[in-house]
């Protein structure tokens, strides 16, 4: 037996996903919408939802909406969450964890080059083998310098793809990370060798984002891994269903956008 | 098997708590009242008094008296007696000790913001492992910035609530937290998601109390963990007598006091 | 099976006991008389001696002597040996260790308010723990802010209280700590709820020393743990005879000294 | 059994080898045509390659292009990747792991006299523990002060034998170390008293690091462990038959250099 | 079974060893002349040396030799080897590694007094115990304030005393240490009351040296650890013999130099 099974619930018979987050609890207090969104989920799987990242505390909480959707559990923390510029983090759950809660994943972040990246990485390291063990697959949010865009570096696509890379050859079998924009990043694509999910986008209205995700897309992207561009939307079952249609039915972001504006 | 069982002891029939508070000694030197207090439990229970937050020692100690009453063990303890500002806490007991003990909950703090936060994280973060294991309901104290009041973020309904959520994010079934006394506290209830005790109030004499504890239900709090208010009291039965025609009976502190100062 | 069986070989049937003290290779360089008197074990048994406090060591190179006399092994030794002023203690050896060596029970030190207390009252936490699982007595020797006398606080009995009190919560059978000559030494029986050995006492010569002693017992000490008063005088067996009188004898102070004096 | 059979693997039967490092992301980002050279592995071979160091991501990602060589597995890894100084290593991976993986040994590095020296003895020490119990060889790359060469000391062969020795007498079976290109690298060979690999080597171009090679061999040396002098080179398979001629063949520079431009 | 046996493989019958400490290649860079010495073994066991302390790695790559004398395993090394002044130690090996090999004992440093004291007695605390259970015997080398003597009080035999008397207490069977060369130095053999080996002496010629040992042996020592007085030596076969005039022989030290000088 291999990963294959669990990743093909993570990701549609494409090849492509796309993977609500919802996690947003364990990093930050800005998480207006999740529950919201929780309790909308089977719309929005009808919409073209393909999985979420969801936390512990959720699958005790809110058992009957997220039976609706495949889920990964976020297995780390942070530490330090009234201060979200590098997120200290630490491991929470682990892959026996997930297991025993019908995960078809486990989802992680490193930092390279942040002050902790040490803990990230051996926290990545150890939740790779114990993933290879048990067959389950491994999503790692490799991020430079930590959380959000704090400089030219961590925005920069070599960068976001050496650690991307790195996250690879620690035993990471999806990676989620931010894209520039630009065309360089393919490079972060052709880095990292397996499936890449695009998170963030530009905060800059929901056409902005559909033409993002497109580009992420032509850039090798395998999907999005989306969390506030769905949560803090007031029509989170739309923009599920104008990513549908750019993600698994290679439509413009114009279209993404009509379908949104309808009805 | 679930935690229902469990819960069902800590808890009346109605969903509500009286629980008090004797586990002082693992954190300060202000104890005054704790082992007056034990010796009059079985009153207290009479006067409807639903459960007891022990420690260790007590155990030993104060067998027979404790029989009277459900009890959920106090598992961290201070390593800074004598300096209470934020207790520096380390796991001193086990969910496999609570359940050698006969108790139907464990009770840890954690101090969102705080300079330990890391530390009460992953404690709460194992505990709530182990619990989950076991059955057994965990109580998760979750204090924002460290134990008394000493900012107004500290006392905020908004900061209160995203320490509280963070706590059942990482698996607690129950919140132990303060209420501010504004109409903003329904928020704290409503990011926990679980049932939620008041802890702490005025020190303006019994009568406010009983209004402060009364604000709390209104918010939808399940009842309170009480200490001082009743271990420093010259008449800890009536103060239970008071507590059990508010929580139990939905009296109004008015009457609660009637009670009090009766006989 | 209950601790009892131990116990009454620690304290003797009048509950109360004349422990020696021979560990003090564990915390300090001042240690002149000890082998000398650990040689006349057997006459100081006969005159009265109930217990002994020891190290590893000792168990190996003064096998014979110390089959004479019930013992109770020291597990935690400093690491700081040639800076006497607060012990940074470790531990050294373990519950299981004092089994198989046919110890009573073991013994160790915390200290609140201290650079090291979270260290000393982890170790004290885990003791207690296995002590109870193993049903051995656990001595805890609780020095507020250290070994020596360095403050009012550290000879203030309400802070004495504190500790020892701290120390019963985390599991402790029996305590061992200072007593301040002063009428408030009560509470720190009081507090304790446990048996209580006073340690320690004035330099001022051997009729001060039982003059102290008297007064602990006063106080509602069960006895003495006893360490250079008794290593250092030039008559160690008479010194245990004098406190025989007031400890198991009810004596006064005079009456010891004349049983010092005499032959 | 013995490690032989394993070491006949890495060596070849003239007991010498050619060994190509392809673990560079686990300490750099300057990682510029690994991936390229990972394509092209059976031409390597053809041309004599006898063994090659990989991570464990490749072992996922490239597992038809590693079939073709014996490979040792990389098992420490950097957790300061952008800053390549003085590598700040962790284990990543076990013996265990390589043994699952098939890997004929492990890899790891030291580094005396270093900020982290402390850390990457342990971290060899455990690890030549558990290869002698797995029967499987362990390579240490002690570099003295860290990963490039920083100071006169860095590169002195005197104390480059002191590091290797130090590494073997923690149980190293195998070195690789960097040669200075004096006459007195012979002492790194005789202090190591095990099968010495040298890597690194001039930036002058591939006629000066045949030269180097070949120096290296006068020296005692059993072969290299080279990464970019093969990886970054237009033509890795004519740099790999230039060194087979040198290291297995006992060709002049000259030769190799020759075989290198033809055709 | 106790110790006996293998305590009989370190010391002869008469209860005195030579024993030779090959170590040295954990603590120091000076190491010139133990490889030389080790080809030298045999001759140097026909001679009368009784013991020798090695390093893994010998064991690993000077077998046949080895075979000819009784071992003893060091199981701590340096991790701070270009800076010899108070060495860092940190656990190489354990008891049943010792076990595995085929020694008689296993050796150990600490420093009391120095900054790393807490990290040498957890050492060998820990190790004192493995040894206990295994019946292997434990030889600490305990030297106040670290390896080289620094001060007055790093060579005062009372503070010498007190440091062998701490390793004693923690379970140490034999103390390996330095003796100042006064006659206070039979305060160290009796505050031990376990067997001691001398190490160290002048610098000043073989003369010196057996005069230094001939002192220490009157002090009540038995025998001498010894290092670079032989590895150093032109003659190493004929030190052993002049010591095993002295120790064994009871011969003065200027029958021990004309046995040096002699053919």
């Amino acid at each position: 037996m291999s990963k294959q099974r669990r990743l093909s619930r993570i990701f549609a018979k494409d090849g492509k996903s796309i993977t609500l987050a919802l996690d947003g609890y364990y990093f930050s207090t800005k998480t207006d919408g999740i529950d919201n969104t929780l309790r909308q989920l089977p719309s929005l799987v009808e919409q073209g939802l393909d999985c979420a990242l969801v936390t512990y505390g959720m699958l005790k909480n809110f058992k009957d909406e997220l039976n609706a959707v495949p889920i990964v559990l976020r297995v780390d923390g942070t530490v330090n969450i009234f201060d979200n510029t590098v997120p200290d983090t630490a491991q929470v759950f682990s892959v026996e964890d997930a297991l025993k809660v019908g995960a078809e994943g486990v989802v992680c972040m490193t930092f390279p080059g942040a002050f902790n990246e040490e803990k990230t990485h051996n926290l990545a390291m150890r939740l790779a083998q114990a993933a290879d063990a048990w067959n389950l697959p491994l999503i790692v949010e490799s991020l430079p310098y930590g959380y959000p865009v704090t400089s030219d570096d961590s925005n920069n696509p070599v960068v976001i793809a050496a650690a991307a890379r790195a996250a690879v050859e620690l035993g990471a079998d999806i990676i989620k990370t931010r894209f520039s924009g630009s065309a360089e990043d393919r490079m972060i694509v052709e880095a990292s060798g397996v499936p890449v999910l695009a998170l963030g986008g530009p905060k800059t209205g929901i056409d902005g984002y559909f033409t993002f995700v497109h580009h992420c897309m032509q850039m090798g992207a395998k999907g999005v891994a989306v969390g506030r561009n769905i949560t803090q939307d007031p029509h989170p079952a739309k923009v599920v269903a104008g990513l549908n249609a750019i993600i698994h039915q290679g439509a413009t972001p114009q279209d993404a956008y009509s379908l949104y504006m309808a009805k």
